[in-house]
């Protein structure tokens, strides 16, 4: 067990398997340097490496030293400077309250260097106000690299168009088009500046979908170590973006650590702060404490909130005949103080003045769904359908002052259902990106909630929704640990990805389509390599043919040598070459068959 | 190691958490019982136990003496001898080739018991050929009580009618439904008169949608000992049918201990032993061959049987260009044998021939997809739905001979795509069941394609997909172990019970419901209890909540006790609840807002 004053965190570094970090260069300037991985293939492929969409940062590059305590580079710190839109200015100083009067051992560290804080000297500092000016952001040039990951240069088998229910997913994404889709308000870029640490990413559904990884520790259980390691260990196997769930004491420097070092988008939920601030009871909330705690997240550089503004009091009776309530904690702790002080709620009577807040750091509102169904029975109901109306009219509060807005949604909704939802979010909320917590399509698997999440999941992000909030095999039952993290990443990012492939993405298939090939040529380790998750796909292979040699043998272990399709398929297209060549030679030794077949010739696959 | 004479087999037995083997008796006859599992609830529910369908057979059965050396008791003996048309023979003698010529050490044990085989005297046996006559036979009523599994009394939130795509669920089956299913071919009941020890069920759209859990030896790897532990195992968490495609040596053996042991349909894929039986080479597999391996399987008792009669000859030039050529190992063989003799595959020229055979014992077609897509790049190609087509032929052919037809499907099949299949399935096959391999919704997943294929098996099985072929985390990597085993069967149930709720099944909501009450309740062991996999659910709460205290405690290490939303939510409701008092008390210190909400009075649930 560290003790608190150890800051010595181990995080894991290093690249993936036959990977190797490739920076993509802007032509107009020298500091935009784009990341992507690039998986190298075994010689006899005969194909260029594989280009993926890279989440890790700079811990996956070996040339980067990684220094917790130092912090990553500010990549974006001389964008941010040179609009010269912004200021630096003392900030709020740090109080006691903030780690919940945590002292001595039970105190996590200070962050060792200290920032000053900007914030924007007048005008909204927000990529959307750019966007609106006409303005392209290095942020958004960025973006446009980034989401292209040079997908000209791909080999992709002749995929058939998707069905993309109204997205427009654009063959090749130009920082024209990303900025004119801020500015519409169908995409974000949550891009704090006061966290330059952060490699740009854009939530839209004319994107790539993203995922969203929850972290962070509760009063029971976990320390700041943990959590930092699970951040790096979510980027490094592809969450888009972190939110940092922590509550109970130091939740303030537990953030800091986690912000200097994460080159994703940090999200956080303010409310479960401010909680803490007033000794964890609801109704003496205030809205002075809750703004005080924007005002220091927005300080350290969160990129988003979310804000459960729209638990309006009239919505509260709506839930009471529901099977399971209200299933958020930020919506519950909000419909309590409602309750208790028969008000209307502070976060949606003083929207305004949060969004004032917002846009003199950038930080983007994820409009919280704190009535989101929390069991199939509650799906679709009447106090769901309410709040997202409501929302819908936030959202244009929001764009009226020139913040970005997402919308977050369910939670737990049967297959039939998911649609609906949908739907609803593109027409209420002016197609402000969705970002759902699955859905759930059954309760009836705890231990298993990734999966019966992952369904919901890859049918929403199929249907339109922007990104994805993870859920781990532990949702329900406990706080998720490392494997968890890890077991909700790659679930979601099969989901991310099955979304895109049906969405028609021009370049999702060719990662699919290049692992197949090598499964088809017998190259196990470009299969390996090329999964989400070499590392276990390499694990399962080894569990029965652990031998090197066994790595290039034409079969595996699930059908034995005699039954591989595959090695016979491979037999059959050089029987049926042999016999074309012969045919062709004229000794017509086809069958009538073969000949009815259209005048088809079977050939082997690379004549 | 076990040596190959030691059959001291172990499998697992007894009841699964809180739950008892109950049996309903038929009102007519006294040898009709049918299992189902019946989950106590804590007294404080105040509910009725909550009743699920049970698949494990007399395993979970306390009161049952398990005795793996003698096999499970012939439940169906008496309704199949009654109806007096079968009769005892001979049968085949078992040969040292169907065992591969293995000796000594190296030969499994033949099962202890000897059986003499029945055949049909004269008219087909099948469950069709009555259900046609109008003929109610025992194992429709078994079915038919099955399939209700006492809905009357489960206790459900009123659920939303889904959408079903066309199938028809009652809210109540009759046997005289399960007949008429039966007769328009719309469903099947997998029941070879030579397996009196399988509980009936059936396959079809308009029932609860079935999973299938494969299990099998290859030449590489596991024993006979292995193989009905998998099966016992996989039926415990719910398999509804188990396919055994063991190849290699000891083929005959091996499945006979199964099928005696086997309270399930067991299918197979018999050119894999007729294979075995030419030593491998598929060139050399004769019509011969392959009919005295069906009669050798009729005769042991398989209930199904995966023909791959749809890879003709023509069809086999359509997937020279495909990126994973031919997948099925069934497909790639008869392609191979195609080829080389430029004959048409005999499994098609000889189907009325094995039509005979099968109706003689009641076994069911599976026709295979020998050519389904191997990878994205391939899904719904020519190739595929050439055989489709030729497969709705063959249904038609069975058909005409009583026989009972399901069809196999994909694959790999990207989310879009999916709906497609089912259509064309339907259209081609006269509504024949359909029966499906996942599908996998992307390639590059490798060690999470359980998940991967759940999303579509989920998806197709909404759609209306009968029956749903499991895909375990080995999938293309090796042989599954138990532990694979258990992953895939539950990845399945879920997809199969999501597709059950999306398609408005009358009796799947009650379990969500009752599970969601639980939680909502804090009753963590009804909980537990409820889920499809109990065992696991506690042991993730017990990592960070381990002692029996917690087990009542209102919250968990997820959020911690003050961030719990459903313990919230309950302070939420009390505190309406006395408002609410109040207010009716004259009191009048409602706010407007409350009676905004169109005069709902917010109630704690109960009142």
């Amino acid at each position: 067990m560290k003790t608190s004053s150890d800051t010595s965190f181990k995080v894991t570094t290093g690249p993936l398997p036959a990977s190797r970090k490739v920076y993509l260069e802007s032509p107009g300037r020298s500091d935009l340097r784009v990341p992507l991985r690039e998986i190298a293939l075994h010689p006899s492929a005969g194909e260029p490496p594989v280009m993926v969409y890279d989440t890790s940062g700079p811990y996956s590059d070996p040339a980067v030293e990684i220094d917790v305590r130092a912090g990553l580079p500010p990549l974006r710190a001389g964008w941010i400077a040179e609009r010269g839109d912004s200021e630096a200015y003392p900030g709020r100083p740090t109080r006691a309250v903030d780690n919940g009067h945590a002292t001595g051992e039970g105190l996590v560290p200070d962050f060792p260097a200290s920032r000053t804080p900007l914030r924007a000297k007048g005008a909204a500092v927000t990529q959307l106000a750019y966007a609106r000016r006409g303005i392209i952001t290095p942020e958004m040039e960025f973006i446009a690299l980034r989401e292209n990951a040079r997908r000209a240069d791909l080999r992709a088998e002749a995929p058939a168009a998707g069905e993309a229910f109204g997205a427009e997913i654009p063959a090749e994404i130009t920082p024209e088009f990303v900025r004119d889709e801020v500015a519409r308000g169908r995409a974000i870029i949550p891009a704090n500046i006061n966290h330059p640490e952060s490699e740009p990413m854009i939530i839209g559904r004319n994107f790539r979908v993203k995922i969203n990884a929850n972290i962070g520790n509760s009063a029971v259980t976990s320390s700041v170590g943990e959590e930092i390691d699970k951040m790096v260990w979510a980027i490094r196997w592809g969450a888009d973006t972190v939110m940092d769930l922590s509550t109970g004491r130091n939740i303030h420097n537990i953030r800091e650590w986690i912000l200097r070092n994460a080159p994703v988008p940090i999200g956080t939920v303010p409310i479960y702060q401010a909680l803490e601030k007033v000794g964890g009871v609801a109704e003496e909330l205030t809205w002075k404490v809750y703004r005080d705690t924007l005002i220091e997240q927005c300080e350290q550089g969160v990129d988003y909130f979310t804000i459960h503004a729209g638990v309006r009091l009239p919505y509260i009776p709506l839930t009471a005949r529901r099977v399971t309530g209200i299933v958020s904690r930020g919506g519950s702790i909000m419909a309590k103080w409602c309750l208790a002080h028969h008000r209307e709620s502070f976060l949606y009577s003083r929207f305004a003045e949060i969004c004032e807040i917002l846009r003199a750091y950038d930080v983007a509102f994820s409009l919280g769904d704190g009535l989101r169904p929390g069991s199939i029975a509650d799906a679709n109901d009447e106090a769901q359908f309410a709040e997202l109306e409501t929302l819908g009219e936030l959202t244009r509060v929001a764009w009226d002052q020139d913040v970005q807005v997402m919308i977050e949604g369910p939670g737990h909704v049967p297959l039939h259902k998911i649609k609906a939802n949908m739907d609803k979010q593109l027409a209420s909320c002016g197609e402000a990106p969705f970002y759902t917590l699955g859905p759930l399509t059954t309760d009836i698997a705890p231990g298993y909630d990734h999966i019966t999440s992952g369904i919901g999941a890859a049918l929403i992000g199929w249907y339109g929704c922007a990104m994805l909030c993870y859920v781990t095999p532990k949702e329900h039952l406990g706080l998720p640990d490392r494997d968890d993290v890890k077991t909700g990443v790659i679930t979601y990012k099969i989901a991310a990805h099955a979304a895109d492939l049906a969405k028609g993405h021009p370049a999702a298939q060719a990662r699919d389509d290049a692992l197949s090939r090598a499964r088809f040529d017998f190259r196990w380790e470009d299969q390996f390599n090329l999964s989400l998750d070499p590392e276990t796909a390499r694990d399962f292979h080894d569990q029965t043919l652990p031998k090197e040699a066994h790595k290039t043998v034409h079969f595996c272990s699930m059908c034995g040598p005699k039954f591989c399709s595959m090695r016979i398929s491979h037999e059959v297209r050089e029987e049926a070459a042999r016999q074309s060549a012969e045919a062709e030679a004229g000794m017509a030794r086809m069958s009538e068959a073969f000949r009815a077949a259209g005048g088809e010739i079977y050939q082997a696959k690379e004549d």
